[in-house]
């Protein structure tokens, strides 16, 4: 099949923002787009050539939806796998597969999956039931600390907590959930690695996620990781693994632990293009975004290698607000060499709400991350409003 | 004003692959984009938040058009210059300028601005009929060989003739023109000058369009050129003092001639985001389009450097083929390092029409150049039936 010429359609489950930067690359290509998400405002209503506004758990929507395609993709894992497996059975073509869908959406069965692939990955324990949890801990069978995680749709933050102590647990839900060992880590790691199904494989650089001294909040992704390069290469032959134990064809994001003794270990994947891939847009010769429709295309995959240093900065709405957006000082931010401001588009902010990201690409990596933090420094997402401060005028 | 939030809108005249170029960037830091084309078909109907169907040239439909955004941009010159002067008095921020464009618009107006404006160019003579060239040639005020050139819409390949003796005049049409001295060259450049309303400056690095050396068509825009650096700076000087004197705001790509005798002689401006540009969207700190985009918002300006070096190739369509298009080996070049296609979407190919580029990058600029040209021996824009051989199966 020409992707090239008419007649190809290729369906995004999802029409948020990395379907949006999808988007940028199937216009590169002249590539015919379909979309459904639940949102009529969903930032991929532009680009894409038809959108519809469905309900990407219900079974019904996402068969219809995909019959119509050749490829389907996703951009968001939370959508009805029952669907994609009947689509697979119609000949439709769906990476990731339903499987691997399947085994990623539970917390549960994906550490499961790692135990049995023999990839390395924090011990852990698995429950019905967070209240289950509490026998365990009488019986020995489980030590303070360590980490709950709801076993669905548990996403940083919301469905992960660290319980140190009986009382930790009594405001977690009662669902299915896994406990991990604490791991004492030295960095927070990722890989992507890009595939085709005729198995050609490449991996981006690893990056390293640098957190914030005191919030424990990721503040940086930095590509290349300051990290030895053994470590790298140990960091990368374990998402090598993860991803053939998945039979995976697309992006899979491998998110990783160096452990104080320099062990690596699993932490999540996901599979599609992630956050800790957003700088290759810039410093990239292959954007993840151009990658993963070369991946689910059966395209030859570009080269995963970086042409300067990027440091990616998450921009979040600043606590105290709520409403209309505005993006402080983004002049400033915008006459710093190399920066290139992402805007998600969404008009309303609130604390941590996530807006945008910038990426800032220098041949010097110190430079890179200096001129990072000046980004990080000087814009702040704020609302005409200030929560905190409604007596008296904005502070700004 | 805040671009980066709600309420305001960017105008663009013109749908074209420019354009839908253009609106990546838009799309990238989430600025709302109104559209005007004739063709219902426009590659830019997609990713835009309005798109009108209208004619540019029409002054009712482009100022009707024009009064709803704030500030109004173009992606191809030949539009309603008196609508655009209308829209300036109404308080619309127009860039390029109502007086800028009528000056390009016009070979021979475009003429007289470097000559009074001390710009150096080629010598020249204007006439309002091509039939008054004879009588000049017969008094002695003009020597042949000399290239022909229609003031209005003469673009390369159509506009354009060389003149060598009184036989090659009786094919011209009878229109407003100039004679312009043939002069022999060594390169033919091009710099891009940025500038915002606040009057600051950028340049992007000298290109250099190298020819086949047959078809004398621009095979291959080089960036960095392959000059020496006092040509470098002169290029660059003259193309600064050209977009000074028409106290441009936007991008100006500026055309010149490196004559046998190092001289630097402007051929032409364009007032936009322009084809010898197109490299910097894969090779540049920042593409000329966001960097179009800082101009004419009162933006920062961007970084113009490089990360790496750039060669693009067009993709014309092959000579013999007309009907539905068919990219032939495109896998091929996908293959190649640093190889990234833009296809513009154009459903039907016909000999030498545009259908898309090719930007070749790379850390070695003898390496691009290298691969560039097995992308052009390997890539064939073609059609599923073959007009030189409609009695034999098609010759793939």
């Amino acid at each position: 099949m020409n992707y090239f010429s008419s007649n190809f359609k290729l369906g995004i489950l999802g029409g948020g923002q990395l379907g949006k930067m999808m988007l940028y690359d199937t216009r590169k290509f002249d590539i015919y787009t379909c979309v459904l998400d639940p949102s009529p405002d969903a930032p991929s209503r532009l680009a894409c050539d038809e959108f519809y506004v469905g309900d990407l758990l219900d079974y019904q929507t996402v068969v219809d939806f995909g019959k119509n395609v050749d490829v389907l993709t996703i951009e968001i894992e939370n959508v009805n796998v029952d669907a994609l497996e009947t689509l697979e059975k119609q000949g439709v073509k769906v990476f990731p597969s339903s499987k691997t869908l399947r085994t990623i959406q539970n917390k549960s069965t994906q550490k499961l999956f790692y135990r049995d692939h023999n990839i390395p990955t924090a011990d852990f324990s698995r429950f019905a039931y967070t209240s289950e949890i509490d026998e365990a801990v009488d019986n020995g069978g489980l030590n303070y600390p360590f980490v709950w995680k709801s076993a669905r749709f548990g996403y940083d933050g919301t469905g992960v907590k660290v319980v140190r102590s009986i009382s930790d647990l009594t405001d977690l839900p009662n669902v299915e959930c896994i406990t991990e060992k604490l791991i004492p880590f030295k960095n927070e790691l990722a890989v992507i690695v890009a595939r085709n199904e005729k198995g050609e494989l490449k991996t981006y650089p690893v990056v390293e996620m640098e957190f914030h001294p005191e919030a424990n909040q990721v503040e940086y992704v930095i590509c290349p990781a300051r990290i030895p390069d053994d470590i790298a290469k140990k960091a990368e032959a374990v998402a090598l693994k993860t991803a053939a134990a998945f039979k995976h064809v697309g992006l899979l994001a491998v998110e990783m632990f160096q452990t104080e003794n320099d062990e690596i270990l699993v932490n999540e994947v996901a599979p599609r293009p992630h956050n800790s891939g957003h700088y290759s847009i810039e410093a990239s010769y292959t954007s993840q975004f151009e990658q993963q429709i070369r991946c689910i295309l059966g395209l030859p995959l570009g080269n995963t290698e970086s042409k300067v240093a990027g440091v990616m900065v998450n921009l979040v709405g600043a606590e105290g607000y709520t409403g209309d957006v505005i993006y402080k000082n983004i002049d400033t931010i915008l006459a710093m060499d190399g920066v290139t401001p992402h805007i998600y588009g969404k008009k309303q902010t609130r604390p941590f709400r996530k807006m945008g990201h910038v990426t800032i690409v220098n041949k010097d990596l110190e430079q890179a991350r200096r001129i990072a933090q000046e980004v990080k420094e000087s814009i702040e997402v704020i609302s005409t409003i200030n929560n905190n401060d409604t007596n008296s005028k904005c502070n700004n």
